[in-house]
């Protein structure tokens, strides 16, 4: 079976790079085209970025030549964005339009009421959603949008609780990694023996992204649910794993924390279902240990694609607190993305 | 003037370092006695411990012999207390029947309804406890403790608030530094690239011991606060510095951001209109910039003593939400403990 | 094909767990017994540790039964040993003597005159020890021990180069990481925004061990190279990987920069030659990049199983100085054990 | 006493912001000007940068003007420069030729041949070279400079056994703070569970700045010592303090252990005799526990103005091995150069 030609919008970048190192040796798509600014076009790949991934840059991908972030008729059918946001606008934008289907990890679409912001398994039905889109930009491209990092995590968690219970009201404090905000991103001498109270731009997506995500689906547009969601974000000394605190309370029934545990446990989608190559076999997992999950010991389950799940225990503000880890630029990025694509492909938006 | 002799409980641990350290050339308090465990006894203090604090061991404390926790006819008439809560019960206990004002920063009797526990800014009422204390101890001596370092940083904040606007709901989530531990404490692996999301018996302490420390003393006993105070503690990569989000809910008014602002600039209680050695001018201060407290920057204010104030903002589930950052070694240990001696010598309860 | 059944000894410590992980779908070996202290032995695995390696504790060891360090006649033909060198010293010698090959990864035996110190790429003729070492102790059974995971990185490098040109001397300042002292090991509190710049009972072995795996084995009986070796070793705040800076200088020959990158970069041994399961196809990379070898970066390469060499160039004081790093408990631990044992058993030691 | 005005050059930045703070309350210093790029200038300090130190900002200062690095009529005697070496060359020759006193930490002028490259108690007799330097330039005004960060530290150690036995070679590997390249300087994904083996810039100046620190100053020029220096810097996950690991060989004489302890403890200069305000007491401890010096313990020993030597030990290849501890921004930057402005001024040279 031949493999679908694919490029990389932004390719040169932290997120970038995931991608090209979760795209080695897919058994359904092959990078063809590499995408970066004009610092970076016409140079090798290789010469045209320091490659920081943590497994070798894979050799095929390394001979590339970087490329302006124009379309024309060589254009890969499938590409997937890591773009800053400050270019993204325009240039998903293009591509979409010129045929492209653009899987997103930038947030510039996330909540154009015509993109679907989607986790596989949890909103597939969003992809309805491109249909409209195709239809109003009059084009066979289109643009798929996969959450924030944080938010991820969060919705992934959120979805078979809401589905079940309903969910009235949320409140997280994040204590995230570093890698979030790219390389060079966060100063060292900001994170040694250091705590930043702060990311500047993160806690709005947090409370918005999931009403949509969890949001009902009917003629081509989004109704997105009605929970109150409160966030706290923190940068701590962390390569990769976002840890959440998270409490909680349900709109229409009160579970017992035995209840609430199975309903994560079984919590599975369509991915699992199609046995996509990035679905991981467990979305969630749980720790009995109260002091796990742990970021170093429990972010790459799953390969990175299974959200950990802790200390369920009761709250006095709420009905329950929980905590979770998810692997930011792999579950909470570039895996996300892929795993959209491959469900793009498997129903049919993308051949 | 001829300073006060006083011993320290503990004094070759982290915490009892720190008060050798933060007693250095005090104006009023001179270190004779230092005791420690069976196995240190006997030598010099200074080949008995590892000094670990960034300042240099005095020489005059270097040379003091370390003892065993007994009292005898040369015992101070003030300790303080850094013992290690598996045998603090009995040792505190048998200092205080024999005479000895011992204050404390060890867990064991925060909760005793004789045993005053104590910020000195925030509830110097409390002392009070001691006069009934004496009485059903039939002693001369008696206890009075600081509360956990995570509650006094929250506690501070707290207590202007309560006071002015009564308090209903309070939501926190800690992130704290490594030598809340002790030395050695937690392992290096827990926390390179790592965070540990809890902290074994430290959410209940929150969760309580505000409650005591705002509630009202009256005929010698105090009745709690009423206040409904959910905890979750995470443990960090850091040396000192515990931060804390905070979210809460008042009584009986809403204050507006500047109205509650203003409260914690002005809050000062009686360690800084009697102007005590330890007591920082601001006990509050509030960072206008949303990326401080930081732990590594600010955490050194007041000498230590400053509870440092931020990214007060709406909230969408409580009235307000607001970082704050505590030393936890010092205001939040051993210099609450020595303040709290410096009050108690200012009103007579030690001479 | 039948797999051949291991014990591990010091089943629940770090370098166990590390055994644990490598061996899991091993395509030879299968993990059948469990050793430990008394203090675990009853127990299931999965009860008796707290598993912190960064993949999932496979389901069948997980299940084995943990047995005190005892021999008996259920006793498999092949142990690996990651005994704490207080006990290794009785247990590995009767293990021995009751049949089993002892694969140790302890520091017990490893200068011991008839036990073999081998770096499977290096110096496999050690192996001829045995004979000699199962004749004396009138036992089918025997030791094979690795080196010190600093010594490892080292000899790896110096191997070629002394086969090639000789060496003089050796100048070693290695920044270890904190997994090399297990867990709980480095308090926290030693590595948060500070180095340790000791490592105790460190530095005599990378001192002595060098000389006696790359010294010449004739009749039974190893005579140690002739190199002069120098070592400092520092802790620095690092979960995996150490990083030493090496000056030398050669004995017979002046290399080129070019010919000392090459002789590198074309190591390879009989692990590489027989294809074994745990060998890396390069034993060593060198990277271009002056600012590599990074711990975070490039110690998995190969498995965790290559050293990767960088920043040769000129020295006044020697002929050339450069950096390599080990990942030290994959190559520099239970990794070398395991190639050890894989030789062992293609070379029919072990059957 | 009336205080001397100061300006800083480059005030904004991280070493520019330590001399603010070590010049807070300075007892013959004030600051009156301070400079930066035309970005900062024309706003009021605090306004200017985000102050990063760990003590308040001066109100005095906070409120000063930035103005750009222009000299005119108002522009004070003595200068501090903490300037990038990208405008350094021009900015401290405008100043120095319109008779101001330049002290500078910047890198450009080190190694000029009439430009004093003083530590304080090494060798003040190289300020002669300002009577030459004022001459050549037709100016009132001069610059001096003080060394990079880690051949400060490395100076010291090397000073008085220099005098007393000669020193014929040198090895140096340090493991460096991040502070050392500035804020936002290092990435944070680069320290964190991360080691970076070079340092861009870095060696060359550690191996030819201690030569002509260590020189013969005669007739207006300097004779640089004849000294072979190997160097290799790594930056490691610190925020503050150089380690050093440093073998040496003696030219002239073979001191025993005990005698190079007691030359490095009494090793006290000019500074010390003249009692300048910055000078420590000792500007060499000696620590007699194999894991000292250690960064977060011993950097801030003597105000972070005395080097720390530890581990003087045995070495095969040299004559002896010790370790030591620089503060990298006060003894190695800011300090060094405030300590050669007390120098200048009490030797008449500023006024």
């Amino acid at each position: 079976m031949k493999k679908i030609p694919v490029g990389i919008l932004g390719a040169t970048g932290a997120v970038g790079q995931r991608f090209i190192q979760l795209l080695d040796n897919h058994p359904w798509f092959e990078i063809t085209h590499l995408y970066a600014s004009e610092r970076s076009a016409g140079q090798l790949y290789r010469d045209a970025t320091t490659w920081r991934m943590d497994t070798t840059l894979p050799e095929t991908t390394a001979k590339l030549r970087v490329e302006i972030c124009e379309v024309d008729e060589m254009t890969p059918k499938l590409v997937f964005s890591a773009l800053d946001s400050s270019v993204a606008t325009e240039v998903e934008a293009s591509f979409a339009k010129n045929g492209a289907a653009v899987v997103s990890n930038s947030k510039n679409y996330r909540m154009d009421p015509l993109v679907p912001l989607v986790v596989s398994e949890i909103n597939p039905e969003q992809l309805e959603l491109i249909t409209t889109q195709k239809k109003q930009n009059d084009s066979s491209g289109f643009i798929v949008t996969n959450p924030n990092c944080t938010t991820i995590g969060l919705s992934m968690v959120l979805a078979p609780l809401y589905e079940k219970y309903g969910l009235e009201k949320v409140s997280v404090v994040s204590l995230q990694a570093s890698s979030g905000a790219g390389y060079p991103g966060v100063p060292s001498l900001d994170l040694i023996d250091n705590v930043v109270p702060y990311i500047s731009d993160e806690e709005d997506k947090i409370i918005t992204e999931p009403c949509k995500i969890l949001g009902e689906t009917t003629n081509g547009s989004v109704t997105p649910a009605d929970i109150a969601i409160d966030a706290t974000s923190t940068r701590v000394g962390l390569r990769d794993g976002h840890i959440e605190v998270v409490s909680l309370s349900f709109a229409n029934a009160k579970p017992s924390h035995k209840e609430i545990r199975e309903t994560l446990e079984r919590f599975s989608g369509l991915p699992q279902q199609l046995n996509l190559p990035s679905a991981p076999k467990n979305p969630i997992e749980y720790c009995i240990d109260p002091a796990r999950p742990q970021p170093a010991l429990d972010r790459m389950r799953g390969g990175g694609m299974t959200v950990t799940v802790g200390r369920l225990r009761e709250s006095k503000l709420f009905d329950v607190t929980l905590t979770l880890l998810v692997h930011n630029t792999i579950r909470g990025a570039a895996g996300a993305a892929i795993l959209n694509a491959e469900l793009l492909h498997q129903q049919g938006y993308v051949d």
